[in-house]
């Protein structure tokens, strides 16, 4: 299933610790003006998508070495593997198979497929019987305001999707609330009314510590508004698969939709946790979005790793973090809808590949996967990017840039693209001492301050970028865009030699915050905390 | 001035190096257990925050090597020299007199000191004059809705202040535009009403591209609304010291605040550019939050050096850049309403010690500011804490606590302080394999299996953190916060021998959007480009 060598065993990594080294003196920029066809060479399109990693550094020789240090790491298997619903989530026992949520036709999971249909069947008609305003609230009055209760997987996706879809929306507001910090909803309930809202509670199991908190909080809003326990079901949907909880709570079962554990929560966009996303675009919208989804799917199936772009992603980041020792990734999209895409993929790649020990279980002695970060530019310009400029830390960056705009202010909008791209060329190029030197004198300054400033204005360049362009960003596009990350996750954690798909790590915080609020309410002791928590639990109490 | 030896060169940083070197085998959690006044010891009360060191990995004698590497880098006279305006920021020839902005006295600074009052007294004049409903737009309408127009510096504070403190919020909405990307202002226009919008143009030059290129966009759509130019001084105030430029865009002096060439940006908050927050809060709440901030002022020119909160949290920043090769650092605040706080920390640290010379001008040998990130807990516990739990990278946290909620909601919140010291703990203590592997079986799982998964949950746990609590978010513990923050900047700057206060790097890039801006709009020809950013171009021109 896994492969039996770990990447640092493999026959090509040794060569590429010495590629990287001669490589770290070579300049992009000569190697992109000495070789006219880079340019076209170090591009690539799949599912609308377009990926120029020609300002990499990176030549044919040590991309050559990525491809087979691929091979090696049996990189296509494990690709075949994932998407024919092996048991890739090895700890976990489990296949992880989101790409069946966008896919058409799986004619080895006929069955799971079907259950996918059904629930994209039910999704529909929730879909459009509240974006055609046939649900209607305890009073009678039509639900014109859908509010998600989730975190993590449950809020980010579908958040991130609705924001990026902006020009799409329905008549439908949706909103989100995520954080147990009762702020976040009663914010968000602060504009709305009762009587016309309704609420997504997605949690698989129905016993999110978050999520449970904050529909608590919801149906008391509802109750106290007027609403009777009869009325529940005009208020909630619930998208999870323990139904006797959900009932419990008050909704029934025909107001649940299902949720399946070959699916992890931060690849769950695409399944009824999306709903509230295809309320906000309407459904042919949501199903377009799918759709780009399962285009980049087929390309991931079906291109050769040379020209596989989630592949060639990854093998960029494996490059950076393991033989540059970059410890972290910086994401700068350019479109102000697309503000939430770093946290999203901070999900889904810090989640993912977080790790330290092999499936099989044995410690790493190579570093997995970075930090993610970053912001819409062109804030981040006026923010970090003198860091990634002429900071001490290697930051590759990915530049996604869609080259028009809904809002119909082109002439604006180029500003923005002409922006993402300076960016881009200034990371590659630098200044030297010299040239700002000659840029100061230029501009007036004397011969001695002109010497001495130049060495602050002067700027080392060479570093690392891709960009990634579409026509438009479109649910399409979108849907590409975010498949291309989860399989650029996906092959990372192959070549790590890791599983992508299981969070171990996040488990003992839960049982120590069940501690910890134990002794907070009073009910047990604090034998078992250390005297730092201790005190900090005390400054607590002394607070309240 | 400054320093003349650079942090690497300084006599304690070579035995700094032996202490890490020993301390990366010792354990956090024993430290703590086997020292029952480490607790106590390693805390700090300042100006109402209270500082938790205690789970750093650092014992006395590493405290007191790093207090005798601040006294070798001079960082009292740093401080003392900030503080009395001396020139800090040498390649700009300038003070950094941020302090002034929050101070009530001033000896030395008499003349600025009277300038930033009669500004404070202008601001506070037209806060109270919108919060009193007595400015009206064109139509007579009452001014209802203000959005602030700016980028980085004048964006990312306000943005965050009039967030952070939404429980203390007026009948005035206050918004925020930021991006160049047209979808950003005309998002917000969306729900306004022209006749009843005040704009606040933030931009020191009037000339910032972005700023520029929205407040076009805003008088555009006021004038498409009916107002004439008669009317511009109903709708529009600006903070600026090119009163030129502001009035032939059509806004008169007397609606002109001034900013200060020894004020920087991402310092600025605390100026007019506050505006938008005093009016989001209310003048008296704008007051306090600098008095907030000259509480955190005084207790850093006064406290010692080992009892002195900035000085402390940025020796911890470059205990872990410098001698643990961290490249990055993570804010927690458990509080939905900071979730800005890591953008504006972002800017404010990246933006002024994002650098690779010394004041000098000399090359440094050694890693300078961190990439920083975070995001508001809850939400990153079910989203990247698997990294900071299990990951290769080093993540430094701050955990930023207030113990009490405006919500009303005690219980609810009280989830959420749990969760924060929790995690804080969690990251210290880990769970070792053994422990893994009795909690699995405690659970039912069969030995076989417990051993199988016992590696994948185990974690190292001893990664480092600090918590700063405060008994509650307020205007004055905001304040202090910030101010915290920004002084812990200026000393990691002063240790690592930089100017802080300059941004030479953001330049070239802005030169080449303009140039490559000109090559889009056909002004002029690709010849100076190169051929991967000529083919951007030529894919953007073909979509349009």
């Amino acid at each position: 299933m896994h492969s039996a060598q770990l990447l640092s065993q493999l026959p090509s990594y040794a060569g590429l610790q010495l590629s990287a080294r001669a490589l770290a003196d070579q300049s992009i920029a000569e190697m992109l003006a000495s070789d006219q066809q880079r340019a076209t060479r170090f591009t690539l399109e799949a599912a609308g998508l377009h990926l120029d990693y020609s300002k990499q550094l990176l030549d044919d020789e040590a991309m050559q070495s990525l491809l087979q240090l691929a091979r090696e790491a049996q990189l296509p298997a494990a690709i075949a593997a994932l998407l024919a619903g092996e048991e890739v989530n090895n700890t976990e026992q489990r296949p992880a198979l989101h790409t069946l949520l966008r896919a058409r036709s799986a004619p080895h999971q006929a069955q799971r497929l079907e259950e996918v249909e059904h629930a994209r069947r039910a999704m529909q008609a929730w879909a459009e019987r509240i974006n055609g305003g046939q649900q209607q609230g305890f009073s009678g009055a039509v639900i014109t305001d859908v509010v998600n209760i989730g975190i993590g997987g449950s809020d980010l996706g579908p958040r991130l999707v609705t924001e990026a879809l902006c020009p799409f929306h329905t008549d439908v507001a949706v909103h989100y609330a995520a954080n147990v910090d009762p702020a976040d909803l009663q914010g968000t309930l602060l504009n709305l009314a009762p009587e016309s809202t309704l609420f997504i509670i997605c949690s698989k199991s129905f016993r999110t510590e978050e999520t449970l908190a904050n529909s608590l909080m919801a149906r008391e809003w509802l109750r106290r508004a007027g609403a009777s326990d009869n009325d529940l079901d005009k208020h909630f949907l619930a998208i999870t698969s323990n139904l006797e909880a959900a009932a419990e709570f008050g909704i029934s079962p025909d107001n649940c939709l299902p949720m399946w554990d070959w699916v992890g929560g931060r690849y769950s966009v695409w399944s009824a946790i999306g709903l509230s996303c295809a309320i906000a675009v309407g459904w042919p919208q949501f199903e377009a979005f799918l759709d780009g989804a399962a285009m980049m799917d087929q390309h991931f199936a079906e291109a050769p790793l040379e020209a596989n772009m989630p592949v060639l992603l990854s093998l960029l980041e494996v490059w950076y973090v393991n033989f540059f020792a970059a410890g972290n990734h910086v994401v700068l999209p350019y479109d102000n809808s697309l503000q939430k895409l770093p946290d999203f993929l901070q999900q889904l790649t810090m989640e993912s590949n977080g790790k330290r020990v092999s499936k099989a279980g044995t410690g790493l002695d190579y570093a997995t996967g970075p930090v993610l970060w970053g912001s819409a530019g062109t804030m981040g310009q006026h923010s970090f990017h003198q860091l990634l400029h002429q900071g001490s830390e290697l930051c590759p960056a990915d530049f996604i840039i869609p080259l028009t705009t809904h809002t119909g202010m082109t002439q604006q909008h180029s500003r923005l693209v002409a922006n993402g791209l300076a960016q881009s060329r200034t990371l590659m190029v630098g200044r030297s001492e010299a040239q700002a030197r000659e840029s100061l004198t230029a501009r007036g300054v004397d011969a001695t301050r002109a010497q001495e400033l130049a060495p602050h204005l002067a700027m080392p360049g060479n570093r690392p970028n891709s960009v990634i362009t579409m026509p438009a960003l479109t649910p399409q596009t979108l849907g590409a865009l975010l498949a291309l990350y989860e399989h650029r996750t996906y092959c990372s954690g192959v070549l790590w030699g890791i599983n992508s798909f299981d969070q171990w790590g996040v488990e003992l915080g839960k049982e120590i915050g069940t501690q910890i609020l134990g002794v907070m309410s009073g009910e047990s002791t604090t034998a078992d905390m250390d005297p730092a928590t201790e005190q900090l639990i005390a400054r607590w109490r002394a607070a309240q």
